[in-house]
């Protein structure tokens, strides 16, 4: 018997599973390697489970044998990955981003959100979501001056018919001028953040600032990756908005101006045709100040967007 | 000025690489995802990862047409990675198992590597080795009394001609009866492990015990798979050795005997062919006197095996 001295340092346990009930020949090729790994594969229970597993041996098996990895280049993707997996935190999306930039998340969400009636399409809720926001009214601002280029934002929320959603939950936010959320400062305090209602003919507006594009946080493996592609690591500027309403599926959004550099060549290739927006730039003084712009000598750009919402289907 | 309250907690930086020089239309449907994606990752100067990033990019988005994940699969696939990189160790190789069990360096190393002249296949090394061994005698045991049951090793290093390599260094190490490295006891004492040169005619020998399968560890991603594949997560026993010889390429290899009920289901699928061997039953008492065994009447497994090393082509 094994004493203290001698006891081994971990267990790894069998799982209790036998070996499968056929004979598998052994391996001499390349062809009997993937054979197996099928026929082991197909042994799971759930079907579809057993359709995504036996679906990636063959994508896996096939893109093995076109591009004919050295070991080199296979450990070096395996080091890669499990970088990429201990940087991964609810604050930081190493491993999605490393899968976005290559299309992944846009097109899973292109193939299962196709645009459907007039309904807004929707976009990602971003880490930079947070419920400790300002509440604001209608007209009033959601940055504090000095935070960027005037903007101010002008829709409607309405039903796939049209007609006004009134008192609905309108959650806005932005980076600021630096491309930074008031999240990444240390001071938490909201800002370019604010929540309001929509009024009874389902409208909304509000004092903002015109968001900046930023670049992906790229110290790690993502950041080797976009340089290795010669790529560079911004996402374009954008506002985030979702809108809750009783009796409408929630939606959660971005809204991208068209006038950013970056707009079509997105690194996570997120922005959707239908969520550009044309601001307008407005020079009027007398509109500036009307609408309360503490400088109204700058002029505003004018963002003007209704919202559409889609009716919850009973359960 | 941003004070030092409101001083950003990271600094994300642009990358310095501007927007590509040609315009991409819009994402509206899942075909401009693919082409913009390959668009974007074909700026990648170097050839190899170009070819390498866009077939990646050709694959991954065929297997997401073909299996529309879901939101929810997504995510959870993405989770099942990180949690795999933040398990990968280099004690433990989370990650590497994970593509393992789905045949990857299977493939790699039988496309890489296939079966050549008469030479010995190689195979993986293994986390298990160390320089920390015991120094023996043709003749004598690496596994103290009562590991397990007896095994006669028995052979000779030639080259491709078959003539004898005299003075090779052949490292062996195995799991004991429990399944367990010496390297996973605390007691810090090399067992079922040890070092011998092979004498003038290339011979080495040398007393042992029957190695044990033993299950991979698995209370982490690469277990919750095997159980959802309904697969076992045992190793098929093996003796691993390593031969090396001056002017001749060092081998790294692993011998699995037959008999074992895991040898043709691998859970890695790491077994060769080439590297299977019948063990021969040896109840003949004197035989097992002669040879040194402390209880002879038990008998012992006879394993036969020469190894052919490939000379070391002139750089």
């Amino acid at each position: 018997m094994a004493d203290a001295s001698s006891t081994a340092k971990y267990e790894a346990l069998h799982n209790g599973i036998e070996p499968p009930s056929f004979k598998l020949p052994l391996i001499d090729n390349p062809e009997i390697v993937t054979a197996n790994t099928l026929k082991l594969v197909e042994q799971t229970p759930d079907a579809r489970k057993r359709f995504l597993f036996t679906t990636l041996t063959r994508y896996l098996h096939d893109f093995i044998k076109e591009t004919k990895p050295t070991t080199e280049e296979w450990h070096g993707t395996l080091k890669f990955l499990s970088r990429a997996g201990q940087l991964s935190t609810p604050d930081r999306q190493e491993m999605e981003l490393i899968l976005d930039i290559f299309g992944a998340e846009a097109l899973i969400d292109t193939i299962n959100n196709p645009p459907k009636d007039s309904v807004t399409e929707r976009a990602l809720l971003g880490p930079f979501f947070t419920e400790h926001t300002h509440d604001v009214s209608n007209g009033d601002s959601i940055a504090s001056e000095g935070k960027g280029e005037y903007m101010y934002v002008d829709g409607r929320v309405v039903d796939t018919e049209g007609k006004p959603i009134a008192n609905a939950v309108v959650d806005a936010w932005e980076a600021d001028d630096t491309g930074h959320y008031d999240l990444q400062y240390d001071n938490g305090v909201p800002d370019c953040r604010g929540r309001l209602r929509t009024d009874a003919e389902g409208k909304f507006n509000f004092r903002a600032i015109v968001p900046i594009a930023y670049p992906l946080l790229s110290d790690g493996p993502l950041g080797e990756l976009l340089l290795a592609m010669n790529r560079h690591n911004m996402r374009p500027s954008h506002l985030h908005i979702i809108v809750d309403a009783p009796g409408y599926e929630k939606l959660v959004t971005q809204f991208y101006p068209s006038e950013d550099k970056w707009i079509d060549s997105d690194s996570v290739l997120g922005v959707k045709k239908s969520l550009v927006v044309d601001l307008e730039q407005v020079n009027d003084v007398e509109s500036a100040k009307a609408l309360g712009f503490q400088h109204p000598e700058r002029g505003f750009k004018l963002f003007k967007r209704d919202i559409v919402m889609r009716r919850k289907v009973d359960a």
